[in-house]
Order: C-alpha cells, then sequence, then structure tokens
C-alpha cells in the first residue's frame, strides 16, 4: 500500500522516501491545501512544477461541496481535480470542532450543523472512513476529537480515551469494507494537549491499533509558539521511527523549521495559500505586505533570491498593483510564489540532512529570515 | 514601423499579416482585453497559449490605476506586465463616455470624473497621446467622441466634425513628441451612427488624415444587430483596403462572422472574459451557463470538440463545482476555454478564407453554433 524508508538522519530530523500508488514522496514535504478539490488558485500542473508531491483535501469541506458521492461517481477525487499525485484527505474532525456548530458529542460520534446552510451532518469514525473512501485518497486519517486549549487535565483525559477508541472504529471500519478505488493508507492521529505525559500515553494508545502512520493533532490551535515546540520536541523523536509523522496544521517557516529538527516528515497548512490571497508575501528575508505603498515604485522582483516564475518575470510594483486591483492574476502570482517558498523550504531541510547540516541550514536560514527585506 | 499585408482575399473577406515591432500578427485576430495590464485570471504565457497574438490595454483604466507615469517608470506597458507581443491600446473615449460621469465636452476635449474615487480628469487627443506613449503601446488609437444611440442626424453630424478635428490633434500630436518607447502606430476612428451616408463622410475625412490603420467606432453601443450588420456590410468594403480594419469593441461568435465577411481584420471585446467570469461558456454548439444543474453529474468535457486545456482534462461536473464555490480556478479554467474558443474561430476563418471556402465556414459553424448543446 504505502511504504515509507529513512533514508538519513541528522540529530532528529530524518529524509526519507514513502512510495504510495499514486507516486513517491521525498520527505520532508510540505502539503497544500486543496480543501474543495482545488489548490485555491493553482492548475494541478502548477502544484506539480512548485515541487508538491502531495496534497491535502478536507473531508468535511467535499463531504457538503460537491459531496463525497458526486466525487464518487465523477471517479474520485484524483480524477474529478485532474490530480494525479497521493492525495491525504483530513477526517473532518478538525473542521467539525472549529467551523461548523457542534450539536452533539458523544461516544458515537458528532452531530453538527453545516458552516453553509445550517444542515444537520452527522459524523462517526464510519461515516468519516466512508467519506474518504468515496473521495478515494491515497491517505486517509482517523476521526479524532480536538478540544480547544487550554483544557482541564480531566478533559484532556476524556479526550484521548474517545479519540482511541474512534481510531479503532476507524480501522476496522476500513477493515471491514474497502472503498471502490482500491486499498488507501490510513493513519492514526493522537491528542493530549500540553501535557506530555497524556500525549505519551494518547501516543502508545494509537500504536498499539498499528497504522500506516502517525499524526499529532491539537497543536497549532491557539497555544503559544514555545508549547507548541515544547510538546513536538518531546514527543516527535517518541512516534515510531519507521512510520511517517505528520503534524498536522502546521505552519509558518519557522514552525516547519522546528517540526523538522523534532523529527516530523509531513507538514500541511492553509498559511501559504490564505497569505497569499491577502498579499501576506515569505521571502527569505521574512515575511512583507504588497500592498504596502513602498512598495508602488518598486520594479525588484519579489524575493530576488527565489527561482520561481513569480519572481523572474514581474515587479514588486507589478504585484501590489494587481493586488491593489483585485486582479485574480495577482492572487495566482502571489500563490504561485508562497507555496514555491514552502516547497523549496522543505527540500532545502532534506537536502541539509542529507549533508548531515541540518543545524545549520537552519540557522542561516532563520538569521536572513529574520533580517527583513531592507537588511541588505 | 508597422507592415499589412493582404494574403487572401474571399468574398469581401480577407486574410493578412501585420507585422509590428513586437511581433507578427495574422488576421482577421481577435485582441482579447487586458484592462488593468492584465487579461483578467490569465498570465502572459497562457494568453500566447490560446493563440492571442496581441491584446488591447484600456487607456482610461490604466491612467487611473496603476497610472501611465508609474507604468513608463517601470519601462512600459510590456514589461510592466510581461507581455512581449503587440499591445493595442484605445484612447480612453469609449470609457469616458461610458464608465466615467461626464462633466464637459467641448472643442478642446472632456472633463469628467472617475469612476473609482470621483477625482476630476481631463481627456484631450493630446493627453490621450501623451498617456499611451507613456504606456509605450504597439498601436494607439485616436481619442473620438462616443455618441449614444440613437442619436438625431444633426448631433452625428456635428459629433463626426468634432471627431475628425481630434484626430488631427491626435496624429499632430504624436509627430510632434515621440514617446519613449520608440515609434508607435496610430489608428484613425471614424464614427457616424447607423446614417451610412455619414458613415462615409465621417471615414472619408479620417482617412484624409491618414493613418496605420482604420477603425470603426460606435457599433455594438446598444443598437440591434441588423442595424451593426448592415452599416459594417456598408462601410468595412469601402475602407482603404491596404491597411488594417478593426471593428471596435465587437462581438460574440456570430458578429465575428459577420465582421469578417464585411472586410474586417480585427476585433476586441470583453465577452469572452467577461463572460467566463460569470459562468457562460461558449461551446461550438452555443452558449451554455455552466452553473446549471443539468451540469451536476456530467461527466463530459466542456466542449467535445475543443482541444483546450480545460476540455482536455475537466469534467463539466468539475466546472460547475468550482463556478458554485467561487474558486479562482473556475474563473482561469472558463476564461482560458472562452479566449480559446475565440482564437479558433478567428483562425478557422483565416483557414477558410485561404482556400477561398469563408462562406462554407461560416455557414457550418452557425448550424453547430445554433444547434444547441444537446442537438447530437
Amino acid at each position: 500500500m504505502i511504504q515509507f524508508e529513512v533514508e538519513a538522519n541528522c540529530g532528529n530530523s530524518r529524509a526519507g522516501t514513502l512510495q504510495t500508488p499514486h507516486g513517491k514522496i521525498h520527505t520532508p514535504i510540505f502539503m497544500p491545501v486543496g480543501t474543495l478539490g482545488t489548490v485555491k488558485g493553482m492548475t494541478p500542473e502548477e502544484v506539480a512544477e512548485i515541487g508538491a508531491e502531495i496534497i491535502l483535501g478536507n473531508t468535511y469541506h467535499l463531504h457538503l461541496r460537491p459531496g463525497d458521492d458526486l466525487v464518487k461517481k465523477m471517479g474520485g477525487l484524483h480524477k474529478f481535480m485532474n490530480w494525479h499525485g497521493p492525495i491525504l484527505t483530513d477526517s473532518g474532525g478538525f473542521q467539525v470542532f472549529s467551523l461548523a456548530k457542534l450539536l452533539k458529542l458523544n461516544e458515537e460520534g458528532v452531530e453538527i450543523r453545516s458552516h453553509l446552510d445550517g444542515t444537520k451532518i452527522k459524523l462517526t469514525p464510519e461515516i468519516s472512513i466512508a467519506i474518504q473512501q468515496n473521495l478515494g485518497s491515497t491517505i486517509m486519517m482517523c476521526l479524532d476529537e480536538c478540544l480547544e486549549l487550554p483544557a482541564t487535565r480531566i478533559e484532556v483525559e476524556r479526550s484521548i480515551g474517545l479519540t482511541a477508541r474512534w481510531a479503532k472504529r476507524c480501522k476496522e471500519a476500513r477493515t471491514k469494507s474497502r472503498g471502490v478505488f482500491g486499498e488507501q493508507a490510513l493513519f492514526g492521529i493522537f491528542q493530549g494537549g500540553g501535557e506530555l505525559d497524556l500525549r505519551e500515553q494518547s501516543l502508545e494508545q494509537i500504536v498499539e491499533i498499528d497504522f500506516d502512520g502517525y499524526a499529532i493533532g491539537g497543536l497549532s490551535v491557539g497555544e503559544s509558539k514555545e508549547e507548541m515546540y515544547r510538546v513536538a520536541h518531546h514527543i516527535a523523536p517518541k512516534m515510531p521511527a519507521e512510520k511517517p509523522r505528520y503534524l498536522m496544521g502546521v505552519g509558518d517557516p519557522e514552525d516547519l523549521l522546528e517540526g523538522i529538527e523534532a523529527g516530523i516528515d509531513m507538514f500541511d497548512c492553509v498559511m501559504p495559500t490564505r497569505n497569499a490571497r491577502n498579499g501576506s508575501l515569505f521571502t527569505s528575508r521574512g515575511k512583507i505586505s504588497i500592498k504596502q505603498s513602498r512598495f508602488q515604485q518598486d520594479p525588484e522582483p519579489l524575493d530576488p533570491d527565489c527561482a520561481c516564475s513569480t519572481c523572474q518575470n514581474y515587479s514588486r510594483a507589478y504585484l501590489r498593483h494587481l493586488f491593489k486591483s483585485n486582479e485574480i492574476l495577482g492572487v495566482r502570482l502571489n500563490t504561485y510564489h508562497n507555496l514555491f517558498f514552502y516547497l523549496s523550504l522543505v527540500k532545502g531541510a532534506r537536502a541539509a540532512i542529507k549533508q548531515q547540516r541540518f543545524s545549520a541550514f537552519k540557522k542561516d536560514f532563520l538569521e536572513k529570515y529574520r533580517s527583513g527585506l531592507d537588511g541588505d
């Protein structure tokens, strides 16, 4: 189904390859988010061009629009959206607890109201797997409970128990009925908030069930960066070394480097795409807001050190003009650049790990990144 | 500067080549509209890919945003937007009379309020040429008065007089001071409403001044199709045969064929791009609205007879999903297809003219086009 191999270690960080039925993924990797069957603003060809080897689809969103039944009828998500590389689908859990209105949460699952039109929707481990089988993703995720932080220790304890029982049901659901699109891998998610011993306990419970990969859930949900780094550095090295490790919903360039240092292999985040639409752009010298008037007459490329087509062909003045005029091309060029920046970062990290110089890579990157655009 | 050659005639219709400092144009040609220095939703690479050999920029819009001074500083419109093929700029006249609030119209020119922020703007023949020289377009257009139709004969008579005097001043302005971007061609525009004798009179006055090409102005401004075709068929064959003939702001696929039959070489219209954004798509079997529920589960390509990448890679169901979800990719794929459709149409017409079978081409196209999507 999927096969993971660690090629090199450097401290806790690792460079690996993940072979899937839809193609090979070189880790560490960043997965662009394609919420509704499209990485917003990009064609699949462009997604491949910027070096993305796997994208993420949102089970909750696709269940609502266009509906997973329709996607199944149209031949699965790969065919529907014309992306033939690996796709990871989340379980819908995160959106259920963040975006929708929660009506009921019990042992069986959750009942929610859709954020779109108020329709009542039921989500259980079995339903989540069925939806992900209709979508035909390469990697499915288990339904988990995402607690809002801060939470009391008692709440966290209750929650990891439920998450483990749901994980077991997800695995059983997959074993019982295979989807029409063939074998799909399944990753387990563990929780535990900021309590390190509960994190360990949750991880142990999930690993016990045995999955194709493991994910840290419930981080980047409002806690401080220090808190997130503390948990990641503590728990990532304890995750099974022979399986891919995924830090869900993380993060900015600094978070990625920190996660990679902790031993994480996979990341996803809406930040590069969402920020791009708001004119917030990542450069090797830090984040900039392209709408600022200082760029009005600036003939320089967005990031002179970037090899992407946006930076090769357009000036900051032009990007600012497109943004101020609400031109679609602005969103396109910004998104292309931000994703290229993220994928270049993980590619650079991978090369550094293989050359046993990840610490130096991280230090150099951050020094420049924190120096600011006018740091020359 | 520019050189036009008619390669083949077929009835009144012609196939030609227009050599410009920015590249060769094969006529008849359709020019996608790039209002604000971008063909909405498309990269310049894609614009070239769909077969567009020249695009149009709007002087009025670019004067307001980002400002022609800025464009000049950034190296001209070609460099600013990274389109290195020919660009035709209009004079600003059409927007002045349609979009902005007209404050004053006299012999000297017009005073208007910007539709964006109410700023007072003056436009005279000399100012229009100066702006177009700042933009550095390949072909500039003379400032003309666009009368709203219907208009009385007396109004039309007054108007063509003013248009001729303005045309003369445009030519003098260009002769007096060359822009920083080298020689730019200048086309004259004649008016005359629906009065055929006044059309002839206006044409004569404009030809007398001697321009690099001639344009029919003041059509497709609210009159009936019959009226437009009547004027075009009457006047186009009387336009100088050795110069390019341009029918401004026209039109839908039927209008293009009618214009080509009348002897027109160049067209521009926002229809393919604007319609695309509204989900109105051109197919070889007529126009469709992609949002209709009949396409919800339709796995077929938008136009099975179309060779564009949208039709090669995506289903109607997917395009409908993108449109309903307001996804940018929907606008992109729709725009790509509609422009490809337009450019394929003029390419087909050109080939037919060279093979002396334009009438049959027109008849076949329209028969199929009017048969409807479910006409099989």
